[in-house]
């Protein structure tokens, strides 16, 4: 069956990066994934929260958002649970990318303004929120801040739906709507699982058709591991010269 | 590798309903898993709230709240952003077992208070949850006003960690904040799945690691399924009489 | 006149308690009376609230919340001026059973959660509350935290009702909603009084009125001592074993 | 004892009423009792509450509220427990007043902001809550709004304490704050009794000293009848000319 | 064209100052100005906002809201955001008033709370506020708390609007609401300007006119600063005594 | 005294127009003036405000946030006094462009979300606020929802700082900063006033000062009235092929 954009289903749509939009925090990034744009900036803070102080250890947290005119039926600037549970996604999956101890007493907070909104905008914040976060421990490693990296793991997320009881790799919106199963991985560069949300929409669904899904979950965040590093090695030699 | 509590890694604790604790609601339970406690009930409104007015559906919803004395340190009344992620899940895995146009233009919420927390409060609200469903829609099923059973599908939730490498079903809290992965499945009892989540606390996990704990839920969910059905008939045959 | 229970107008409705619902809290106990059941929870913190800071002296506060199933109509959980008015109430008249100077720099906060309401519920977390204030202070004295007992005083309360002319002690539901008067008393074992509440709804009421309420307040109140006297006695003999 | 402006234990502080400071309101007051001063504003509005609509009743609110410099440390703007209960405490007495069917489908709002503190606010409150009633009241009944008197009852309110031991009726805020005993009396024209509330701040109260307390509310609220007819007729002297 | 209330374009309502109506503040000043009516209050506390701490300069911020009886229509006592704007403007125009170095690691806190509102509010409580200022420095320089007064500058507020192509000074409520320009000046004593807000509510207006609205606003601050210090020569007059 | 970036005291910071950034919103345009980027979307719902419902006539309001990454300090999202100032200015000078009568009932909600921040975020958002307001309003024209043009009058908005005893037209953050004095000027393209706000930060200024102000307003929004017609010239001749 065609998608409405004529991709195959293991295609991604069109993924590009533009670092720096931002000139206030540490690492800023806007991610373009088809009609799909994410605004992520990531600034770090040399307090930890209370309940973490003394300890020696760091956090990552993020916050989530859309703005009112990312979607056609303006959206009210406050936050709802949905927004709540994605922000709390993102920020344990960027988490599982951080060795919280090497990082040190710091905070490291990553915004994601959702500036339009076609499908995918929870992974497409995952996967920009890595290249911000990245950004900001590169500026404290160059710094001196930091003598070891923290990073540990390039994270990178997908979206998978079934429509018409098909898998479909990052669905647009169209497809998303109608999908009797709704799909999020979060992946490591290794070909590890971070996270596996899978909802049923509408029909239950089987064990082999969840085989499907990761399937084309790992294609997709292969492709976009390659884009984060290409996008960074851009930037750097930028930097270096 | 034991557990604390000496079962085996398949084995889910001792789970018991307690039907009409609250005589106000339609539907009321109490489950206790282990040390688990979570009272349900299942209120019955004549009024959808106004994003599905005239549409001639119906709808599900939950709330998720932990009694202060529910854990060791006192937990504020205040609901946190966890809260309300576990309220969208029990709300969502229950909107799987009901056909919302059966159910006419109705608003059913499910109440899950935690009275004592030890592991696993959401799934357990999801499989008691079920129960207060069941019971409420019986109820209107008896009283004529439904005619046609709206629910199409028995649900029900288990927990699933990893700890030290290790996949045990059913974890308490002194295995669930050791674990490695943290994973809650919701299944119906056709063996189907309706919600996979699973999340890598400390390391990434494998799709090899993912396969073991699908085994385990449907183990474990498979024991509850004939728990709940125990639980009903009792009931029933007590109404019956 | 008969009472819809056919209680005698001076008798208190079943009174029981369970110790130890909840493992958590300091101090546990569940009060049902007559339909109307009450889990209250003591917990102690070894820090008072700001305004009391390195005064040498403790505090006691309460909070009191309804269950949304604890109603017919579903209440909802947004707590409302009746309950804040229900814990200050709950909380003063527990502090008057405390030598505060005597408990030290310490904050000991009783949670009231109705489970099923069927009037007499600020009056049962009172009486359930010194039961479970009781269990704290004791845990405190057996493991040395506390060498003198701040417990000064027993504490019990009861509602009475004026209906149809006629004072009826520990009123239902069904009394409740018609009475002309409506009235609570906190006393002491010593049959002093602690707090008076009397409050017209419909038609004011005589001086006479008033004291053939006190009356009744004395009798009721005599029968809870004795059952809070006897629940603590069982307990205490588990705990000597 | 001498008391601190050597009154009399059964007597009043000074007061006086100031009708007409606002010129928005139905009714307006302003009370002086001793360095007490509230400002009480009664507004009609032709809409009931929503609970209240197409019940062919009236029903008759108040808001309780402190100006920040009523107090020596500047009271923060944010209504508190202790307000809440207060106005709660102040609608019940007036709505005491009234018959809500005669009133019509109206609803009445006594809005009572203290200017400046010197204990006793709440039972100012009523007793000059209700000539600010009265006037709303006077008002429509002029303008042909209403055509039967709904005010069915005079209400004045007064404060009293046990200081050392000993009874005092109207305690300044020196007296309130070492006081064993804190009561409020709402009572009618004819002698009832509309509310009693009287609380142990330090020790239990007896009987007999509950009957002394009731005598000296009596002989204060007995004065307060006399004052706030006073103080009407005056006004309805220059409106009749 | 006449005014409502027959005064010249040039002239000012008639203006009175009521000091110290309340106790507790350290300065407080009751303005009448026609029928607007506010009460301001200044209060010294010895702790400036976290933001300052360890800067040795004070604050002077204020809080500005409206009694609910202050309008026709009841007011409702949420603070909105023309409240914010207000009081906004308020502690900007009255910091303008203070060396806040000189002052010291102190927060002086103006409420401006309005009793009846008939146009001029936001300046009225600039005018009466730097009065409460005046009394509340004044007192820490009698006490000592204070060698050398911080007050640098004597600052008046006036309204100007434009009525039918016409300016008119310090309009009433009937000229505000049908006005085309709406304007607010703070000025200095020396005749210098502090804030200049003029809006269009209707048509645009041309600068010509903005200078005749510069010109009124000078004549009538030039008559309040007068007022300001005959009011304050009284009260010195009488602590002198 | 040269200014940070070199430009002359009557000049404009570079200054450009995206239009279409967003899909969703009627109108919906980037500015970038200098190192201030905002994004403004203007949003049309059928429906407008209940106080203004059946009165013929529409509302066109605004939202004002910065995004937390705008500045170099993270921003809370958490909306203050500040932005409510801002976004009352923002809405009340783009309703001075419209017959709210030919808008009919309809409103029209400008969000303004400030991506990046160097000083004049408010006068940028009233700039670019028009174009997004003309864009959502030539769709209603070709869609055939309005006949007329509700657009009455093109309006922009400059800002004007006094830095040492200097007047300079569009400050950037570095001159900000140290203003004397902070004005914000909002014009209509016939060389009227709509809006006239300069604020004294440290000292008082005079007349003359406010005059060279004003014609430097009258300079900056000459040069924005023509860009904003370039932007919007560009846009329809690509839509008309």
């Amino acid at each position: 069956m065609p998608r409405p954009d004529a991709r195959g289903d293991d295609q991604l749509r069109p993924v590009s990066f533009t670092l720096g939009v931002q000139r206030g925090p540490a690492g800023s990034v806007m991610i373009t994934q088809g009609n799909t744009v994410v605004l992520c900036a990531a600034t770090v803070a040399d307090k930890v929260p209370g309940w973490l102080a003394a300890k020696g250890r760091g956090w990552v947290t993020a916050e989530y958002s859309m703005l009112p005119g990312s979607v056609s039926d303006r959206a009210p600037r406050k936050q709802g649970g949905r927004d709540q549970e994605i922000q709390r996604l993102v920020g344990r999956s960027l988490r599982a990318a951080v060795d919280l101890e090497r990082l040190g007493e710091r905070l490291i907070t990553i915004d994601c303004d959702v500036i339009q909104a076609d499908a995918g905008t929870r992974v497409a914040s995952i996967t920009a929120g890595w290249i911000a976060l990245r950004l900001a421990v590169d500026g404290l490693l160059r710094s001196g801040g930091l003598k070891v990296d923290p990073i540990i793991r390039q994270v990178a997320a997908v979206s998978v739906a079934v429509v018409d009881g098909w898998a479909v790799l990052d669905p647009v919106y169209e497809e998303d709507v109608d999908a009797q199963v709704d799909a999020n991985f979060v992946m490591s560069s290794d070909g590890l699982l971070i996270e596996v949300q899978s909802t049923a929409e509408g029909l239950p669904f089987s064990r082999a058709m969840l085989d499907t899904m990761l399937d084309l979950a790992g294609t997709g965040t292969a492709a976009l591991f390659a884009a984060q590093t290409a996008a960074l090695t851009i930037r750097r030699s930028t930097l270096d010269e």
